[in-house]
């Protein structure tokens, strides 16, 4: 493959370490649009003859079709994608098959290849996001006004909507969509036509085939075109970061299928039992939600590992690039499928949630607004004297709102019989109006934001 | 602090690991901003008489003062900024310092003071990195024709002009510069008014709070907003990626610095010498830049860590954020200083780099590419013709170009005396016209493209 | 300090980015250990006087002195901690000064500071380990026959005890332990008198300053010894791991200290409260030790980014190794003291935690068991008809133990009376006699091997 | 396989992120290793029967020889290894199949498989590892006295022998290999008959089966048992600092490789070619191996990700652990094989190494040592006497050794002619004797060393 001058064979190791095939065998669908993007324009400038151009596209759409139905027989000794497609490319025309290589590289083919993979593994998985948020939405719906506690340190706090609470991760989901979307856009320029690494002599159109295949433009910079791989690094932070969110909701989900929370019941098929204790039903799907995070975080990572001060233009390292990408993508891939069948199916308990929400006097913050609101108490006098309250409550074992007010009384003169009105959970959550807020009136005014911007979504898709 | 509810006093070691004023304290603008944006808006919608707002407001821009000249003494048994601010206002104007905290809490209070650091500082780095991007376009400018080694695997590949080189990384900074930018877009809403967690129920003005700390708008989900830490992920990322760029330069000119390379050498102002060796001129500068990329992979391994599987809202783990973030931040403003003032000062050896792009038979390619084009040689075939005669200049120990007609027409007899007008390093970088290509043409037409972008990037600013 | 063949000055970046000071400083005492040690090795082989080496120790230990007691001023303009005391130390004694850095360099000097340093803090780390395990296995012997839920997924699984939980920790962090003392066994090799990277021909005493210095022996190659970075690598990847044992306690101290829970009640010296909701005590300690593993993670993967691909032998990329080192030790000596004085003082709710064993069905495995033991059932067949006796108990809301006997039999016949004996929570506990199992009399051995375990390790310090 | 109580089916997408049959298939040999060992054991204590027992055995040798001879049929409906191994054991042997699952559960048994596996590759692993340092020994004693460049910052620092450079390999690599045994070692513990997480009252016997799988003893505590990873983190932690050592010295081959350098030909055998441009000899192993430092961290920080903050015991989470290990065994077992071989068949060009170390003046140091020594001048003074010097030379472009005695009397009166004899690059080195040093009779002591400790290790193996 290296021409004659080398009078040994690889090592058997050299052969082993060097192969990419097993792993970059997943973009023959890229690379064979790449080729055939290639071979018409070079045709349409007259480096390639019209008969060559078709006969090489009629190969290559055979090649695509033996691979697609399984036929493909790939080779090690071949060592790569678009070395397997264009050897048996040659079986198949023969003679114009070596033509196609022409004011081209490997360097800019693999470039342009692996960069479409990810161009439109981002779009999928912006889809899946949106779909994610579309169950999130529905059920913010639905619970809009059910109360749950809110929690700060996992100690209830104050008591908020439950729909509220969905709608968090919409919000964080929406800005995860944005980076997958940004770092298309930002990745939408075509490597091919950079060659080895300095651009061609050859005539050739470079519009032509970065349009025909999707791309906005041409890369600027050849040396920038076969080296740059910030594009992946991106799409893996984006991942990343998409992940971390996941994890949170996961642990929720975890945490509320506990025994002692029992705020969720997930469905079925979205559970499994034990070997050993049949009584089990476990949120396995939730836990390798919040699993897969790792992997996303350590090919992110490995990636900035291995780029970390490669000299330009072109080094082998960067063949380590595609394992880790399509692993962490595929982690995602399941991860928000997953996520997305839990939360569609899951049913909150509402009246557990309910009477959590109303332990721990989650309603403490509501008197002292009270006494700042009704009674002009500065702020951090109110909160001294709600805390002498809840000390009052607890030493008695009731709730804030079963004080007797003289009780109240003896610890502040100015609180009055109206304080009752605000003390309980439905009180509390229907009294937060601020924007943003957790009041169910606010919620649904989010629903409907959403469900416009989810229309126009799949309306655009 | 916590009201008077607690009967001990907490352990030494629980201070120490629960203070966090020697990190936060960072943040004393914005938090006096946020503070002043805040007691502004109470005022405005009635919450606060416009005596006790003129006197927080008084009071606060003293504090602010005081910081700036160094005389503000920070307390690590009142934790964080927002206490020690909060604590000396009181000392300064007495009981409305303690109306200052109505219909907040140090949950929007903290997320919006990091909001706003980490935008300002994603703005900074963007201009840092236009400075660079500055430096290496007029360099492309003076060296557009200045011939080099284009290299491939460390081994040389094809000649280039340095100006492309140079142009490569303008690229990379350029999509860094993008990432900055979006980052800094998609962080900026304001989290002020989602109070603890669940908004509040006094009648706040959220988009006068925005519009005054310069946010575009608030956030929409007051759980999202005082639990998201996603904005100082994506600028750890944006960090991280732009520092793997600089590592990659920084790697160049540690190798061209060698004696055996010898493409460039330092100015005085950016080589350090040696304790014992008094010859030396070290690259230390560059070293460290490419060292700083493990900060910033650090740093954003440690937050994503962090923030796994952390259920909402707020929980402490997200105190350790900042740290990280200020240490990443900060690797990064010195890492593109010392990048701008290397690149501006630095001197290519013209001659060495021109003699080393002649070496090792450069313009095999283009002896290739002419059998291609001029004697409509399959490229696979062209290929094999180039290493017998690559082999047969290195067995007489001449450049490609010396080979006498004959020897090459042994080889194959379709060439002719017209290959020698491609054979040489000019020729050959002359020749790669193509869109993105290393000709002296094209690189000036970029320079150009460059400064016009550049100056409406100044412009902007 | 480089000597007279520069002629401009550095840069003000240039030298921000290059003085290391403001960190190495903490090395002041290593540094001059080393000196020290130095000095009288050279005047040993007669390479100094002894009144030059009575000159040097003198004037450094009244530096020492000065660097205790907080009378030194460090400058930023000589760089880094050597040139610091070097200098103070010529300003004391004049001449003698300029001979203390004969055969040697900043390259082995800072390698025998920073291994000096991280050895010992290894040592230190050790210590604390022991403590926490000391306080575990005091726990483990009060609470060796308190039940409590074992959970898989955080769903019930089987009962164990709580001595028995605590313990799992003391064997993790005993292996934790043991990866200190390897890491500080591997790395006790002396670098000193590697000189900057060859050796030296000076006659000097390796064996003599290693031994001074407390090493085992001296490195037994130079390049090695002023390139190698591993030994930090090493700790760090120690820290880390018990960051993340430490991060599994710490998640479970949250979960249990939540009032759906309530497991555990933290002692106030180890909670904190807020500043909005007086009703809150806050496991922040717990969250902050979760946290750190992030620090730790993040600076291992930020050493190990630093050192990836340099070459022999010294290179400036390697000042960036201390910093992260000092954050992780530092980082992991809050977690442990943290972890030690919480657990020394939180309460467990034995009630609480007997409860919650006994729901879910938790002896469902017993039930299994014995029909395997007494009806020679296979396990697979035993574990369906417990899955149907589970669903019966389910269907009447009660306990697998309240289950009529004619109901267990209407679901297997060969169940008898005699299996009542073994679904309470206690005889289930006492029942797994297995080596390494639950049953309180398995923990109390476990407790007494413990003890002399310590006891021999506090012997040994 | 979870019992009757589940009414739906697992969704799709649960199976598939559920299964990890596809990664864990590779534990075969250690799971059927695990399972004769418990059978073997229940039957000595008599909870089996002897001739269920040898049925059992019978069965799980002829699936043992299915799955090596490739005719095992791996289904993922039923999950991961074990459940496939149970299976098709039941349908060669029938009802005895059932029994064997009698006091363990799947949490104790991957665990057992787990740790089996690890523990054999870090065996593996030490074993290619001495293979490499018997390679670089053999090298160093063939090299113990050719010259090559010691560099620091990549600068020409002082002469070093290049097998003193090799020979510093070894002593990482020795470091290297003593982590994978600590490992080993630490790991040597069975858990076993901890069964789901609690131990068993069934009277197993923990030390038949420890000692049946090879281990040193069972695991002490149950809970430890199943929910302990760090035998993995610390095993990846080794990868991981090993390949940071390997990506130095496959950096170090690179730039050796380049022209400009020109310090190493690879063999042909481990070089590549390049697709156009036919000259091209590039170190496609060594950037591979640099590279696959990537894939060690990425490892590392994706299980330390996955495993912070998980409850005790089991959680599913943990099923994400193996397919990192497995990868990061598998790069690391290419990276030893590939610079094994690469550094037994490379050839140094020691002409160019010698000509470049006498470059640069990198005698400098033994002048400025030569004036400490011969004429008592402070070791600070004679470092600015030779920097005068060495600009001197630089000035007439001349090395130190051809500058006039006369001009060097100008500079110091001190200096006499002795001074030629130590400003050649073979008195530099040869002068360099103390331990550790680079002076080939030191070299040549520690080769001898080496081979003592080599045949000591292979003695062992």
């Amino acid at each position: 493959m290296w021409g004659g001058r080398f009078t040994a064979e690889p090592d058997d190791v050299m052969q082993a370490i060097n192969a990419s095939i097993d792993v970059d065998r997943r973009l023959a669908e890229e690379d064979i649009a790449g080729s055939l993007a290639h071979a018409q324009m070079l045709a349409a400038v007259g480096v390639l003859t019209e008969a060559d151009a078709a006969a090489i596209a009629s190969g290559l759409n055979q090649v695509l079709d033996e691979i697609r139905t399984g036929r493909f027989v790939f080779s090690r000794a071949l060592e790569d994608i678009h070395m397997n497609v264009e050897s048996r490319l040659k079986d198949i025309i023969g003679e114009p098959a070596g033509r196609l290589h022409t004011a081209r590289s490997r360097n800019d083919q693999v470039a342009t290849d692996f960069r479409l993979w990810v161009k439109r593994a981002c779009a999928a998985r912006e889809q899946q996001i949106t779909a994610l948020i579309g169950v999130l939405v529905e059920g913010a719906d639905r619970w809009a006004d059910a109360v749950t506690p809110g929690f700060t340190h996992l100690q209830t706090a104050q008591p908020v909507t439950f729909g509220h609470h969905l709608l968090a991760y919409a919000e964080m989901l929406d800005r995860d969509r944005g980076r997958f979307a940004d770092a298309a856009a930002r990745m939408d320029e075509c490597p091919l036509g950079a060659a080895a690494l300095a651009g061609t002599g050859f005539p050739i159109d470079r519009d032509q085939t970065a349009r025909a295949l999707g791309f906005a433009a041409p890369m600027a910079n050849s040396l920038d075109a076969v080296s740059a791989r910030d594009f992946a690094l991106e799409a893996l932070a984006a991942i990343a970061i998409c992940s971390q969110h996941l994890s949170r909701l996961a642990e929720e989900i975890v945490i509320w299928s506990s025994a002692q929370f029992g705020f969720v019941r997930l469905s079925d098929a979205w559970s499994t039992g034990s070997s050993i204790m049949p009584q089990k039903r476990n949120p396995d799907a939730a836990e390798l939600v919040r699993a897969k995070t790792g992997r996303a975080t350590g090919a992110l990572v490995g990636l900035l590992t291995v780029m970390k001060g490669l000299p330009l233009a072109y080094s082998k390292d960067m063949q380590e690039d595609k394992s880790q990408v399509f692993e962490a993508f595929d982690a995602l891939d399941l991860s928000l499928q997953a996520m997305t069948g839990m939360m569609a199916t899951a049913e909150p308990d509402l009246a557990r949630m309910r009477a959590a929400a109303a332990h721990g006097f989650s309603t403490a913050t509501d008197l002292a607004d009270w006494l700042v609101r009704e009674a002009n108490v500065p702020f951090r006098e109110a909160h001294h004297i709600t805390g002498r309250a809840v000390k009052a409550a607890e030493d008695c074992g009731c709730a804030l709102w079963d004080l007797p007010l003289d009780t109240l009384q003896t610890i502040d003169a100015r609180i009055t019989g109206a304080v009752f009105g605000v003390l309980t959970v439905d009180a509390s959550v229907a009294s937060r109006t601020s924007y943003g807020g957790t009041a169910p009136v606010r919620v649904r005014e989010q629903v409907a934001r959403w469900r416009s911007r989810l229309a126009a979504a799949t309306g655009d898709a």
